[in-house]
């Protein structure tokens, strides 16, 4: 019933893009259409090594490019964009992280400002296994080494904000933007409420895998080949943005004092099972208190994330979530990958 | 020296901006103008009386209107725009208020996200008598009404975000914006970042007055014709917004938590005070910390503000600020009132 | 009708009490008595040059002392324990400040973690001149030197907390302690909930003067006389500190983030007005929004604290708050200032 | 070489404790010993069906009885006091949540102030089945119930504080008590500064299982029979409450806002990481930031908490932490469960 195509797109490096919104397509696309998009790391791959300070090699505004945006066709404000993530292929052998001066969770920032001066700015480099699935840590002070499972996800994916606004990739907010959080790996469908007619999806900032609150404000930043599956669900609103996964629903909670990323989150979950389990709300607010989920994303970015978690299998026979377009995405991908899908 | 002209530019309704960026200048102007820009209220004049809740007769996002943007001549990012403000004059006898859903410091919002009803939305209308200098507010429940001191200012006022950004002109940020503070009243001049040529001014939002944090969310809000005097101030970099009246200097701090405006607010005025007066950051540190003032703006915006303040008279005989523009600017405003600039 | 005795308490040194609540009293005290109250400054008096370096001589958690507690009697809880603040004496010449590690504002601290090292540790001395009404500010890396007005204020002050806690004298909370406002100041009365049998009243930490916010964590630091008004009003509940001068009424807010204590007052505030004008609560909110003030008084403590303030005269001919308790005290203290009280 | 001894404990209900510290020991423990502990759930077991509301059938500050404090011989301050959670057993087939008048996180509340009336009391009671391991939820307003694994934790633990203060049962905070973290499960090793002689530590409020952030306020209250083995580690100190189990080692912040408590967590596990395992302190963070995990513990408390989590094996050849006190204590209560220890 989706018509499908596939569309693989590699941005010129004058072609990324540093906000969402205020941009012009860099291609459409269509409902049920596979994209296969090349994203740049965070630093647009300028750092490569400990001698490339980011705060030196990088210019601002120009960090954290995103490739895009894509014009979806027939997405209008008020419908929702479902993005189904199929799968996140690093591009290189390595990735690289840093601290930055005056930037992440534990150090005083240019908002929770002080008279410190910054922690020293510093970059290490990961090497990146594909076939043994580990990013292996160096220690820049010592000879320690460590293999971390390989998590590969996108940290930025989002569409143009509502109300005319132009917000810069850094941002995470209503419009998606820089949520920095693991649970956008393959596997997972993204909704976001469309704000403006084609939406203007546009996505990057790959991470081979992060804690959780990304700490010192930089992950282990990667290049990616991300594929995505998208559909239009007309005429269904989406007031934060939320995910599905095959066995759980997840709100997320942009904003600043952290509580209150965790309070939007949980909210709208609470709304969320209502209207899909059709619990009543104070109903859903317990169970949602005994058995939900709260990963924290970012602690460092302009707003934090939070997100609201809880299994689907404990919700009473829920209906599919926005028309089931998880499931239908997910089979689309995969018919895909095994060569039924061209 | 400074060329002068006067301006006067009353905005059609369907030039109303709603962002602060991504719009094409209004008209021209260039340092040593004398504008006399005409502001509609918050509401965009639709709220008149009880029976106007906004939530029914605004449309979001068309709140919060401004008049502009103006693009200054010769302003190039990097410099900074000193805007004297030198009368607030406002155009009706009468100014209202409002409780709105999920918004002010007391109610969840869509931030302080709880599962709670919004508190009933209500319109208070206000008499102002400008010759008396004076805003009779009446209680809605009972007979109680009393006199305020008119106080006018400008709610909104700013310049185009730095990176690319639109924001809406609800958020007090960097650029300016909705800062609600009772200091942008006549008499004081504002000192605004340059992130784009042209600088890109514009300005609405009065109030007849406010009291510290615009509790509900809503002052009194008020059409005005509000005169400014501009100048460039080339090469000279400013962080965050800053104000000068004939006896203090003031740094603004806009974040979410409030402690984070007051953090920020504090630092730049440590810093201003420490490159206007020569002392050693932890004596003006010192000094702020028992001579300073932190009134704050608004504690209902999707930023909060929180003014730094000190007397000029405090610091030691200080250079004076931005090359003397504060002095230069109100003089000009002067002479103009007396009909000696034309 | 109130029976009048004059009280003079001198603690020794090892009366002084680090605690609100988990003491015995020192003395007992009864409605209409005047207390005068000798106070140590919060050092207890060991930081007397910039030798004497705070971390160095204080030890922890020997700071901030208070003299008391006063038993109170007929002080029942539920009961509401007013406080006249008569006059505050610096007894010495000089008064103190300091930067203390990881304390303050503008510093990461304890709470606010971060792995950057503290600012560095200063102590400056202020010379006070009573008779002038001056304190001077000496920089210590420049020649400046700078007069400020002496308003002297207590920093501390309150009863033992409810729910069995003792609460260090650093704390700010609903039983008052470490408020840090400049509003506590001679003509000021405070009003308490009693916890406890007997109320515990104690108080010290007196300033010279303080900004609003007390950035660097330290108000310049003096020992006191001290004379109290107290008067316990019977079967009258206050929920969170209130004060009340000759023209304003006043709710505090402690906690953080700051702007729940913003929340706090004027809820507080709120409610109080409705309590004493009979206003609708709707019309209160709106009247405190464009007339009300919020000065900061902390951003250093364990608990931030922000005032919310009204004129009176903008009230409909308020009943007299907590039986006229201010007025009362006010003239005895003034009456035993005149000599015919003893 | 430890001497052992078995302690049971079951407090007459005018012997339960709703503070840390001011309160003498209801019994003296060595090094080594076993504690079998039998605690109330929170509402004192006061709260059984639906027409029990809490705000009606408690008294505050009747609620969140601990059993204890046990004095535990030898502990000094500033040594560390190591416990061993080695059972935890539900004594009653149900548990018991709901909803209380403003608490919980999303309402507003008494601190988070609005103008808003609460959400609905109401009393959910579980089911529980400890053979089957499962907590079975019944919807209140629909037909729906669900079974949730049983994951049984004690919500309240910890000793008297520092600064001679007495903190009420309701707090978290560096002493440990209401910490709401589901991490305090069987198998978890707790290490607590001491900061009075003999430690006096108490414990009380199982939780059935609860969710990230105990989002309503109230987890699944049991009443329970907890066993527990006791260590003093002599000179060490322990700035936050830290947790270890066979894999991972965590550290506890508890603060408002929430990011604080992030903070405070992540800067002591850095540190401690760094203690233990000789990594550079920048190079700690780092290795946190991309393998770390952030649990949420309460957002609901008087101090929100937050946990910062690493797998041991992600370390260089750790030192064991603490003298190895977690190995052995867990070999100790294995030993006693098998009968091999009396």
């Amino acid at each position: 019933m989706i018509a499908v195509g596939t569309f693989t797109y590699r941005p010129a490096r004058d072609e990324l893009a540093y906000t969402f919104g205020g941009r012009l397509p860099v291609a459409h696309v269509r409902s049920g259409d596979i994209l296969e998009v090349h994203t740049k790391d965070c630093f647009g791959g300028l750092v490569r090594g400990p001698a490339d300070l980011p705060s030196r090699v990088c210019r601002m505004p120009y960090l954290n490019p995103v490739s895009g945006p894509f014009f979806v066709e027939d997405a209008e404000p008020g419908d929702t964009l479902a993005v189904h993530i199929a799968s996140i292929v690093p591009t290189r052998d390595w990735g690289v992280s840093a601290t930055f001066p005056h930037f992440g969770a534990l150090t005083s920032t240019s908002h929770t400002a002080t008279l410190q001066p910054p922690l020293q700015e510093r970059v290490w480099v990961y090497d990146i296994d594909r076939q043994a699935g580990v990013v292996r840590f160096h220690a820049t002070g010592s000879e320690h080494t460590v293999d971390l499972p390989l998590d590969s996800m996108i940290g930025t994916i989002g569409v143009a904000p509502a109300g005319m606004e132009t917000r810069s990739t850094i941002v995470p907010d209503i419009h998606g933007g820089n949520l920095d959080t693991p649970e956008l790996r393959a596997g997972t469908t993204l909704y976001l409420r469309v704000n403006v007619h084609g939406g203007m999806l546009a996505l990057g900032d790959g991470h081979a895998r992060q804690g959780q609150g990304e700490a010192c404000g930089v992950a282990v930043e990667i290049a990616t080949v991300t594929t995505l599956a998208v559909e239009v669900i007309k005429g269904v609103d989406t007031a934060w943005p939320r995910l599905e996964t095959d066995t759980a629903i997840m709100s997320i909670g942009c904003a600043r004092p952290l509580e209150d990323a965790y309070r939007i989150a949980h909210r709208d979950l609470t709304a969320w099972t209502v209207d899909l389990a059709g619990l009543e709300v104070l109903d859903a607010y317990q169970l949602i208190s005994q058995a939900g989920r709260a990963p924290i994303g970012n602690v460092c970015d302009p707003n934090y994330t939070v997100l609201a978690a809880i299994d689907k299998a404990l919700l009473p026979q829920p209906e599919p979530a926005y028309r089931d377009a998880h499931a239908r995405l997910r089979n689309l991908a995969n018919q895909r990958e095994e060569g039924q899908v061209r």
